[in-house]
């Protein structure tokens, strides 16, 4: 919003009738959305031009009318886009300031816009058509860091890294598989952007402002002009429903942790102790005072706003708790932080491409790091497994072992084949080749593992999934 | 769980053979989850015995080896259900609890299962069959809510009440569209359900510990034959995710908003100042000093266990929230808040059940109420607008009216068509029908008002959607 | 912030020493807080002019930089609270638009105000200072609060009005009972305030980036000058520690939740169906639909903002969650909660006191309330009791008798005492008085009652506490 | 609670006289809170033989009947503590269980045992009660907690390690100092539990039902009795007061913040690639497929339990949000949060001490990682600055000193005095003693800093303070 004024374009509000008062300025304060909600100003407009033209096909506009009202908004429009547009406070909203100004470009036809509509359908249906759009953009970047991580799993298909359970050191593990496990994360996270955009896709409109109207609105007309799915058939749940809202604020609340997950690593690994890759100079920023420091801020800063979209999801989940029917003027708290989720998952998904896209990976500091923590210790205890030994006893065996090494201070990949003998006889000289980290991954031949073949498969599944 | 003994069944952990002393009683308590977890033996026996089929097939178990292990886990369940089976805090958990108890009984056969598994993929797994299992009740009882709820409005299709925005009479309403705004808010929490039992139905069995196995796992076969619809094919993010658990969490917390609302107006309406209904003897408790007390306390749990509802799903975004890859212990913290969430949701519709059942709906408070505060205002307006005022003048008049009314303290229902002439010309004989409240809801004409033909068409709706 | 110019001023950060290439723009975008922080501008500079005279001090800086680095900052303060400044995205924050505005007004001296300081323990102490400040405006308006429940108290001692448990009437209560609940609880809430403003009294200046400085910075001085209660002693602790925003975010959730108590009854009290208070007509609002509302807006709405309040107490602490010392990134997502929390206190505050001011009390709809559900049920069990009736049975005979009422619909106000007797031999003629709900509030003799006596010595406390 | 039996002791519940059915078993599972909160009978019954003997100070109780009553309390808190009291959930709550058993005991004194009294205040007083012992416990763990890391840091005062902000190196800093750090924030926690503890100790007992009681009770009595610093002063505030519950709730909630920060370093520090620390045998779990897996399960565990501790203060938080007054059943729901959030505090608390006992500091390993990173590249940058160089220019030409080394990939700490020379003419031999990052902690000589005299500062303040 480039202009708000508080200043009155015109002094009554237009629900004024039977007030023997008017506003006092706190209440205006208070009550007043403008200054957010002046965003959804293109869909009040599409949603009024949809109404009129209804409005129309019922007779209750006739032509001229309706071409006055369709021009008058057109016309509003390009104000807001241009600038020239005096928001007014004391008009409260945006469906107010707009349907005020068109009186005041049109004269009386504009007061008949309203005809058959209450504020309560109105602001349900323009939040519905906001989300509807946002979301669509969403869904480009979050394909966009999806496809970026596919690139970086063909690109880097080679590099063996340690793969961390407790954050010890398990088992080696693939940097694609480890790339491809956030990209089927966010492939779960559109599945629930798809749930959440389909929950905006139940019209509200015709709902009134909680009975339905005495008039014969034709539903459909007006659903399949503004593209919906669905009419939401019941006009009390249509005005006090917020679903769609909250199944946004929960897609964005676990696409912000699996987020805080990656960043996290992303962190970790720019640590100088596990070094594994290196941050562009142009997405990491520096110190007042330390002259040296060079900090990964994009991902601290993407972790940090996990709690934004937490607190937004509580906020609204709070304000709903324990509300009666149907409209109460609670829900007006159902736009802030609306908005700040939307704001943010764009941000944060626009800072993590940016990140990505100059991420340089180690790969000798990743395959030096395998040779720690006796990172093959499994795949002993699956080969004497292989040769008989039941799994629980290889288990103790092989664990005997790196207690061996432990107290010895003994390299475990160097063992001798005649000290591993002295723990099982099922040893035997093909174990040399089981010890090496470096030949781990192409062990894990199940379906799902990390081994150079699954990968393809889940690139090649990926690439078909999203038509990419 | 009848037994819980911190006696220990067997020294040693299973995976004890790399330590050099045992764990110390506090790192026992802090760990173990047997408390809390041996509620899924079902699941984990179930999830076992598959996991044998598999190996049988993959030619590791032979077919006597596979018989022994499947008699084994179906004398455990029973022995669990006879309340016979010697729970031990000193295993940990459910899984060590029975692999031990496999082995106590069939030797060193029972020490193979664990072959081409780990307990990451294993807890991965008994959570998603224990949830789905308990989603499949839920279904149930929040249909036979709706049910409940279709019935009431069926039998009480007559009965007119004031509709509330504000908490202040809007327009007459009828108690059965009411009643029907919720059972459409319980069936998108029904979708929302569907959602959760989906993301419950990906396969983690076969992920190992993260890295995939050294074996050539079946999934395909375990996927059939535990009925998964998807595996998951990134072994990393089998075993670190737990999306649908907060799915599941997400759908409670909403159900829970959902109900609280209802409940919210069941305390309302029980009150003596509105009188709408009276709820039977059986759903309500007295108070320990005042003996006339009835409380709706059923309304008043149900509404304040969205507390707990809410307080689980924050729980586990907070837990993951930036964890590292791929299993971190953190994680064990999943269980509580689900088997919380479960417990409530399910103790909360049946307990909503059973207070709807016994309802007394008083249509003669309800009918007094509509007129109060001026409930048809709004027809009067649109009457004007059908006359050709814009609706935006013709709101005003009537606003005017009601001013009048409180100022000269008169009925507004029993306004000479004179008087109301005075304010508007276009007032004419036929207003009497139109501010007679009782006649209102049958004017809201659009589809999903509340007039009684809609209501007879949600009915006729929800009834073929829900097949009941 | 009146001018948000993304235009450069300057073009190199002031860390860019080691840095290849420029930040790119969506690091500058993810990075800035300059649209936030920028209201704290004042904190920043009086600080900075405390850390000067330090320098001073400590011979750092000659009394004629001292000089011209003071007399820079307050003119840099004058052209910020006239517009005149340009602020500057990509300086990032408050901290370096100042600064680096010092340096363009008064050359190289500016270049020496950061010695001995870091943004780290710079942003701690701005903070602290701003929040200090807000919370001293917050008390001040809580007062109020309190000074007006008072004043209702005091004013309408003689209205009584039923109390309720569960919303059923329970006991009769006065009026200015109720609203004293409401200013105990205030009272208990300016404790935590208090709380808050006392965790912003430990100074963090000094900490450098986190170990400390190479200088002998007088800490004691700098203590003085700013009026802290004390130093934090370890720097690690001092760049890491948001506790004193929790505490206030934790209090702002407090408050919230007891205005949005206050608030339910406010929306209750004013429905046709409780009828027992009438809002001002400039506290309340219309509809764009139905020409005969005026909806309690303002309670609504504060009730609602317990959301935001709530959601930003959990949007800090989730981002605290699991950070490693000492500064991260992620810190820079206290700042919008924190703002937007002492905002919606300050306008909901306002809010109240606005809207109580013009409340008006209906009495007599009050009165005829406390003789619904048998209101003084108790008081007969009480009765009963003092005449030697164990008061479990008394409780036990006064429940029979309600029953009684209840099954013949007769009004218990009005049973004869012949009646009563048939119920118990124990009642007398006095009974009568005992059941008159009017006479009830002033049986109530213990301390902290309900009666007149208690109320007047709750309000001679209340003021003496508070100096009113 | 040793045993659950749900087979009725007394058929009758003790309100249920007006009441026509007996409950229904759902009603009597969603209302019973025996299962939990049987955990308060201690405080249940000093809380009633206090009462007991206030109504004998009354003359409501002769001194006989007070002596039955206290002798039959004193029997069933000896039977409850044997395991030999059989619980009814058809009593619903602890105090009717002890009530009905009294009664069972003694006869018919025993019903007047609820003379003056509600279970409303009487829940009311026990909470508090209970609370405040727990309170007690869990200041003695938080001062050995912070007794344990005084110790370390004395202990340790030689190990010096990196310093990081953003996870980057950035200057060493003692380990002691580390510690301290942690230690001041419990110290704050402290003082928060000192103000949760307060707020317990606000008499509620007296209050009635919600209106005061007929009698003329001696709360004064009872205050000094239980040992309480305040009176209640308003009945209704009393009973629908949970605030000391929240303080508690939010105090647990930031001390998880705080353990879940040290946790998180824990974790850190024991990885492969840290190395800082290694933990004991004892508190280290292993892995069921990975032999030589030894996770810092403790350290994960408390990380993740600060998520039980902020759903619990949310789940409160929420069941409070807009409620009316007085008491409502909803607050039942105030229970198990509270009790768990006491647990979980007790377990970690216990677990960070366990596991703080047997760490092993490696102090090799710090030392080498403090060469990394240039980190002490601020002390260059304060040494040119104090050679006359504004600091903003100092620290411009250190950064280009790094930039210079990663360029040409030399080692920052061996540079020759005539390389920097090049950098800037003030650079001379002295800058060598600078350049080490052995030395630098004993330059940082700002009080609260990493240097060993402000640790030993710091250390000598705790103990005083703690008196320990």
């Amino acid at each position: 919003m480039k202009d708000n004024s508080t200043g009155k374009r015109k002094n009554e509000k237009l629900w004024g009738g039977r007030f023997a008062d008017s506003s006092s300025p706190i209440t205006e304060e208070i009550s007043a959305s403008i200054q957010f909600d002046s965003r959804m100003y293109r869909q009040d407009i599409k949603g009024s031009i949809a109404h009129a033209e209804m409005l129309n096909k019922m007779g209750i506009l006739n032509d001229e009318e309706l071409k006055k009202i369709v021009n008058g908004l057109d016309e509003i429009r390009e104000e807001i886009e241009k600038g020239k547009f005096l928001f007014s406070r004391s008009l409260e909203d945006i469906h107010m300031n707009i349907e005020s100004r068109l009186t005041e470009k049109i004269g009386e036809t504009g007061k008949k816009l309203h005809t058959a509509r209450s504020r309560n359908d109105q602001v349900a249906l323009d939040m519905r058509l906001y989300l509807r759009d946002e979301i669509s953009l969403i869904k480009e970047l979050l394909k966009s860091l999806i496809v970026l991580l596919v690139k970086l799993a063909e690109k880097n298909i080679d590099a063996v890294m340690p793969g961390y359970t407790h954050l010890q050191v398990a088992q080696p593990v693939r940097f694609s598989h480890h790339m491809l496990a956030y990209a089927w994360k966010f492939i779960r996270d559109m599945k629930r952007l798809d749930h959440a955009a389909e929950a905006c896709s139940l019209l509200p409109l015709g709902a009134g402002a909680l009975a339905g109207v005495n008039y014969p609105a034709d539903r459909e007309f007006v659903k399949k002009r503004l593209d919906f799915r669905e009419i939401n058939l019941n006009s009390m749940d249509a005005v006090s429903d917020r679903d769609f809202i909250l199944d946004f604020l929960y897609f964005a609340s676990v696409l912000g942790m699996h987020l805080s997950r990656f960043c996290e690593e992303i962190v970790l690994w720019s640590s100088a102790e596990f070094g594994f890759i290196s941050l562009a100079h142009n997405v990491t920023t520096g110190s007042s005072i330390m002259p040296q420091k060079r900090n990964p801020d994009i991902a601290e800063l993407v972790r940090g706003k996990t709690g934004r979209l937490y607190g937004n999801l509580f906020s609204l989940l709070t304000v709903m708790k324990g509300l009666p029917m149907t409209y109460n003027r609670d829900l007006q708290e159902d736009k802030e932080p609306l908005f700040d989720s939307i704001d943010t998952v764009i941000l944060s998904l626009e800072g993590m491409n940016e990140m990505l896209k100059g991420m340089k990976i180690n790969k000798d500091r990743m395959k030096k790091a395998i040779y720690r923590n006796f990172s093959t210790a499994t795949d002993i205890a699956d080969y004497l497994a292989q040769k008989g030994v039941p799994f629980r006893d290889s288990h103790e065996i092989v664990g005997s072992i790196v207690r061996y090494c432990e107290e010895e201070n003994v390299d475990f990949f160097n063992l001798k084949t005649e000290t591993l003998k002295s723990f099982s006889l099922f040893f035997d000289n093909d174990i040399e080749d089981i010890i090496d980290p470096a030949r781990s991954t192409e062990r894990k031949i199940s379906q799902g593992s990390t081994s150079t073949d699954s990968i393809k498969d889940q690139i090649f599944l990926i690439k078909s999934r999203l038509q990419i």
